[in-house]
């Protein structure tokens, strides 16, 4: 792992973003970004035991100062040169759901700074350290993916606070795909469509979800991971996962 | 013209709004608010002065303050027991198309504060008067529209300051469309494809538009009234209108 | 009634093809098509008993020298120079709901033979005449609805041999609107979201059906109505239609 | 490679066909079907010569008898038992454009056959072989690819004999993929977003066409294996493929 080009992670909680994390530090430097420390600190020594390098750093998503402050630091550990092969937008808005005329806007607001205005906040940030990555021609095309789920393509009754926010997010990936792929950068958006396997979701789903109800965590990595892998002539931008036994 | 029930439209400029407050006023009272008083001064005359009944509101669409004074103004002028027929979103932030890199977070902001949160706040405050429209067995089922653009399903390269408003506004409508279409209130989105007919659109063209380059706002407001008097079992939620010269 | 042109309607039974068969009779002569005669016999008793015109032709849709043959006795009819000011797509094949391995070919290909290859034929044969209506300066822009269904846009399990026919009319029917709408024609698919209102479907719902659980005829053939008066600057190409009461 | 578990091609030409099957064969046994032998001789010998195994039928795969040939060849070959890892349908009719109203139903029929009838047939005969790997424990979820293309989702003006084919093999994977997800096949539906690299593409593009205007076949081959790849819990339906300077 010589790379000089580093992935990284927005939104990592014990699911989907720790699972892209050891699978993106097998081969570059990881920079993790959660609110909560605890989010990743586990992580960050497994990865760094392992023989890979990562770093966490405590980050609201939503605030303009946290995000600058937050790549301001990955400059100073990694140089004002460094160059991104990968960034992973995985936050998420809490998930809401009460009646549309029960709503504060406060509710509502929150899913919006999360997934709109932060969508839109570590976007720009990761493209300029992606683009670099273009110039110094790292060997897959540089990649940023935005974590989707049902809710960015169907749009549920009461579920509004979450829905809206998913929706604008995908406007926002496929908008970016269509600027920066011809830049030489990989935008990509997948549809998560179902529950990721976590021991809260399964308690939750009960003894009566089969061994395939949930998503691994894993297998996502792996989309993603293959995501990145494709050549400038085949670019993905959409790919949905659900479990097989999923209804849809 | 003796309904006891209201019209309210936000986004009232030369175009659809006033179009929509014209044939509307044709059957019921008709609130239009608009940031600037500019846009609705005329109409309300024309409107008052053709024998129907039009009050202007001075609204920030984006400013919860400022869109509860503005329904606190309609309880005053038609009672606390006001109910709505119909309430039209026509309101939408400034189209901005710039390289995503060269965005000020203030420039998207603006468009998500109108089409976003200006959505649910309009939208919020309305279905209160229009669940009381379905109380009192208004004639067609109350109804809400919101009006959408291509950029509510096709999101650009460089556009994202405004798609990604518009992709959320779509979401909240379609949410809303299932919780309270049970509920006896319509809910509807209208994709508006092309340029709307106006003087500037017209000059921005160039006279090698033909008749049919640009839409015709009485055409939308007609289209929006024909969903208006859909029965409760056959709901629209949402049509696209274009012109039939229009590339897609 | 004294329109030289005339609304052709595939598909007569006595759901949406007689309502919509009733309205457009109001303003022109129609001419119903369908395979067993007892689909329009009464229909068109009733329609020339109250004033109006109505031919019957007994059509399989999906052959092309039946196709022909029915054109052929409307040109007989009418003059070798009729135009049309309406047509409407209405037939569909039946519905066979089978796990896929136990489906034969011949089950699959009724319904292509009705919705693809009678869709064909009847939008070829059709639009010569809508454009000939396009020469005649009709009031309203010569209009061609194909009527689709919940399976035109989603693919349920065990219900391929319906859903291909539907999603592959719909792709006929946006091909069609892109190239005959700059020439005029308003070509429009209807989605219908839902079970049509009828003895047999009410009876299939059971007494637990509220008075809005099933689509009204009236107000398809409404719908439909309204999308023929759309202006050239401002045509509809998709419309959804569904109880206020369903679930999607 | 010991697999007793096959893969069966449909539709092996120069491009995408051959490269799924240089792919596959590395670890299964490849059963290559196209009408014309020269399609797929090089390729067999080519496989064979490496080490690998395959075997080609010549097959129309729009002719039920056809096709039930071809599996019972697959049958005396492998074995009655034999059971399939995976089935890919590249298959394709003709691309014709023309005015709509100068195609003749010869034309569009020819689209229609391969696409829909030969998807059909090809679908229920590798299902059942699928199946069978199913309960073969088959190291990766037996797979069901169908190959489809812009037009599965845009249906431009005079393509329709091409796109309607296309929507219709979309909602035939989509049904599939719902009916046979619960039963551990993977149905999954590839969007080919842009021209396959040839030399006869190339030589069409003309010079101007950049390294990366066109569809590596290696590069859908990858992405067709890695949805191969994906487990139980974490089944993708689709996913597009474009190049990075694509305009979409």
């Amino acid at each position: 792992m010589a790379s000089k080009l580093i992935t990284i992670i927005a939104g990592v909680g014990p699911g989907t973003g720790a699972a892209v994390a050891r699978k993106f530090a097998e081969s570059y430097p990881v920079v993790l970004l959660a609110r909560n420390p605890d989010n990743f600190n586990e992580l960050v020594k497994e990865i760094n035991g392992k023989g890979g390098k990562a770093l966490g750093i405590s980050t609201d998503i939503s605030d303009p100062t946290s995000v600058s402050n937050a790549f301001a630091q990955v400059k100073k550990e990694f140089g004002d040169d460094v160059g991104a092969a990968a960034a992973i937008f995985n936050a998420s808005g809490g998930f809401v759901r009460k009646p549309f005329l029960e709503l504060a806007l406060e509710d509502i607001s929150k899913g919006w700074d999360v997934s709109i205005r932060g969508g839109f906040l570590f976007s720009q940030q990761s493209l300029a350290l992606l683009l670099r990555g273009v110039k110094e021609e790292s060997k897959y095309p540089p990649t940023l993916i935005h974590t989707g789920a049902t809710a960015s393509v169907k749009a549920n009754a009461q579920v509004s606070a979450f829905n809206t926010g998913k929706y604008a997010l995908r406007a926002l990936s496929s908008s970016l795909a269509k600027e920066f792929g011809p830049q030489g950068v990989h935008v990509g958006h997948a549809i998560i469509d179902g529950g990721i396997d976590s021991e809260r979701a399964r308690a939750w789903k009960g003894k009566d979800a089969g061994p395939d109800a949930l998503i691994s965590p894993e297998a996502i990595a792996d989309a993603y991971w293959h995501l990145h892998t494709q050549p400038r002539s085949a670019f993905t931008w959409e790919i949905d996962i659900r479990p097989s036994v999923e209804k849809w």
